[in-house]
């Protein structure tokens, strides 16, 4: 296995114009992003009382944080790689794929780039107090977490397959929709239990400007979790290290197959 | 025509790296493609009683399985092909794409993936039974059954005009997302008659959680149908083995044309 | 001018292996386009008793034709050109990008298609009676005609930009992407007044095994119409026959702009 | 940093088949977009007699303008750049992107598209009398022109990022696809407060048709500062003008790193 090591980044990265720009499209994807994301909820709350209730509410989350989000990593992937998540970063981190500086950076920008988002929403909406994700009736704060722990394993798993793996090819020009549609399917299904968060820097913005705190750790735990899992797991077992394979994926068979 | 054969696969084939790794990309993309499906049918029941009943509610479950099974897609066309499918692997074998060797491997991994993803949904929704695909009031077993053949069939068709067929071209970057938006459109056809499977791994896994078998041989016979005819009509007739046509599609008609 | 001209097609082209495989391409994609589509509706009619009567039922038809379409199309550009549309075809004809006999094939293939898929839905749903397009009450047919002639316009006009135009470059991997969203987003514009089909193989098939032909033959005069003037104005504007100017979009004003 | 200058246009600008071209794009491309666009909105008031007052209804909207801007940008990228908007025009402008003389003519474009369309539409529909963009009740003027502003930066910032920027790379094949759905999402978001505009071209056409003309000033101001904002930030931060940083996104880090 080839060796893979970790970094805390290189002397002049620290203020590097590549490190800047990278952190500053990380600041304004995460704000796109957060902004369409917790705005379709108090867009919702603005038609109806409440929000995620039923089958159109549900669609309205999710194709708002698919739609966003895919425009935010496409805005980002080819300066920061297009995280515009916490998790991702920590993954990325663990998998070796960035240095400790970066992802520091990178963690600053995507928390500022929220609380500006959920601040803005508050200006626009005239006043109106972000929504925050919280464990549905019936559910357990145990469930939520590890729903959390799997969802964004998920998620993890999509972006390490679709944009860092090298053996990716073509591919790789599909990664943001990729990334995106597994976020607003994921929505679709952890919607009416947990919220389906997936992202600290998406719960933390509305949760600092709203001032609602309850269960906020579980959306800092699992993501976190759920992305090292998917990080380390991808890295270790996916990505190959030896010369591959002969046979190219659904090519007819060689002779040597027989 | 040229001579296709068939393979049970090379001697080094069954502990080689690239074939566990694909191995094990169709587990984790089944598992996420799964978990996204079932799940919002469970997400629909949480906030209704019933899941499948109204236009909103078909529009969530054929947007989830859509979006993820592009995301499951995409992650792992480069390492497996992105089967995510028994039926669909069943008709890259009777093509002569894949070894035997091979489709045994992803069959086990497709209806484990399936299996750990509805087991995961049971601990996450505190312990709700998974549904199982059912035959609508009204519609026989007949009908069904030959809905899902119908509908398989147009999945592999577009499974190997997009991904397997070698004049494809640069069209094949789209392969996921025509194979996911084709599957996603059945749905909102099929959905209400008979939920629209067309995945024996797809059913299988919450069948065996919620144990609910009823039925359930019609969503094994009826994609593996739909998939081997539509396989062997495509690979025997639209796959060119002659030299190709001197005028290409959509270019000003050449001297010789007229 | 570049001279453009017609022509009936090459002795040989009548049974040439491309031709016949583009013929059945035509076929099969037309086939899975309107199973999805004459098919959504009928899931619509089965749940409730009519279709199209709400937003959420609008939604349905939009994208399962939008979603079906893209898969058609995919399916099919790399061998036929992906019309899956008469009237397209007549387009692609009458701007000289097929000979007469292709589209003569292409038209057969296309209505058969159709109607396969119209009696495989009337199977599978046990004998549901396929809808027909009509136009909504307080609509006259003089508005439906010109709406049917917009909506073409507009879809021929995409056609030709993405699928067809020689200076289309690397943007012609997504024409079947942008060629389904206007299908779609027409159908959420044009559904509640005349059904929105701009495309007579669609009205076709349905019409036939449901033997509904009131106002059909609005869905045949209108989309030959809309896609006529849009293949003959692209052709014949936008179609570049001299060098391209030195100055590309998008990049910065070189000295001689000044 | 670069010089970057501003230019009226080359002398054979005014009347360079090019021009002509893109100019004839940016017409039929925001008549498609507007004809999809605001038909939506009067489709739900054929169906219903308001507009946007559910989700159902908001995700109507939200997707008829994501899939036809999708189509319409898709469609002109090679020719004009696919603006469709005249604050993308602006920011374009500023960033010393496009001439002057371009500018007037894209303008001239646009707003002429957007009245045919709504033209059109009124012909078809049997003489409904268009929308407008609007305040939503609770929501001041001052608010909405915030929102403008912010909802348009995101949307300029994604065609900065995605079209513009030269170290876009492939990404750019996918360009058209998050813009559009960055307004998809945006007005999921801000759509019940005050339409969620962004373009005044949108609002421009059915206001003249409609005679509407009640805050009409805020969806002029608010794109064009919005887009003004995003455009220069972009242009002055984010497009690099020195060599580029040696390790790129995602690779495994080099020794030189430790």
């Amino acid at each position: 296995m080839a060796t893979r090591r970790y970094a805390f980044g290189r002397m002049d990265e620290a203020n590097h114009p590549d490190s800047i720009r990278a952190t500053v499209a990380e600041f304004f994807s995460t704000c796109i992003f957060v902004f369409a994301g917790e705005g379709s909820a108090l867009a919702l709350r603005k038609i109806y009382k409440d929000a995620g209730a039923s089958s159109g509410e549900l669609l309205v989350l999710a194709i708002a944080h698919a739609f966003s989000l895919f425009a935010a990593i496409s805005s980002s992937m080819h300066v920061s790689g297009g995280h515009i998540n916490p998790a991702v970063t920590f993954g990325a981190l663990l998998g070796g794929r960035i240095s400790v500086l970066r992802a520091l950076y990178y963690w600053v920008a995507q928390l500022l780039g929220s609380f500006v988002a959920a601040l803005l929403l508050r200006l626009v909406t005239n006043n109106m107090r972000p929504q925050a994700f919280n464990v549905a009736f019936g559910v357990g704060a145990g469930n939520a977490l590890v729903l959390e722990i799997a969802m964004t394993f998920g998620l993890m798993y999509v972006v390490y397959a679709t944009a860092i793996d090298p053996k990716r090819g073509t591919i790789g020009t599909i990664a943001p929709l990729a990334i995106a549609l597994v976020v607003g399917a994921n929505i679709l299904a952890g919607g009416p239990f947990d919220g389906a968060c997936m992202n600290p820097a998406r719960a933390f913005g509305p949760a600092l400007v709203g001032w609602r705190w309850h269960y906020h750790w579980i959306f800092w735990v699992g993501p976190f979790l759920g992305a090292a899992i998917a990080a380390l797991l991808y890295e270790y077992i996916m990505v190959p290290v030896e010369p591959p394979h002969t046979n190219p994926i659904h090519q007819p068979l060689a002779p040597e197959d027989y």
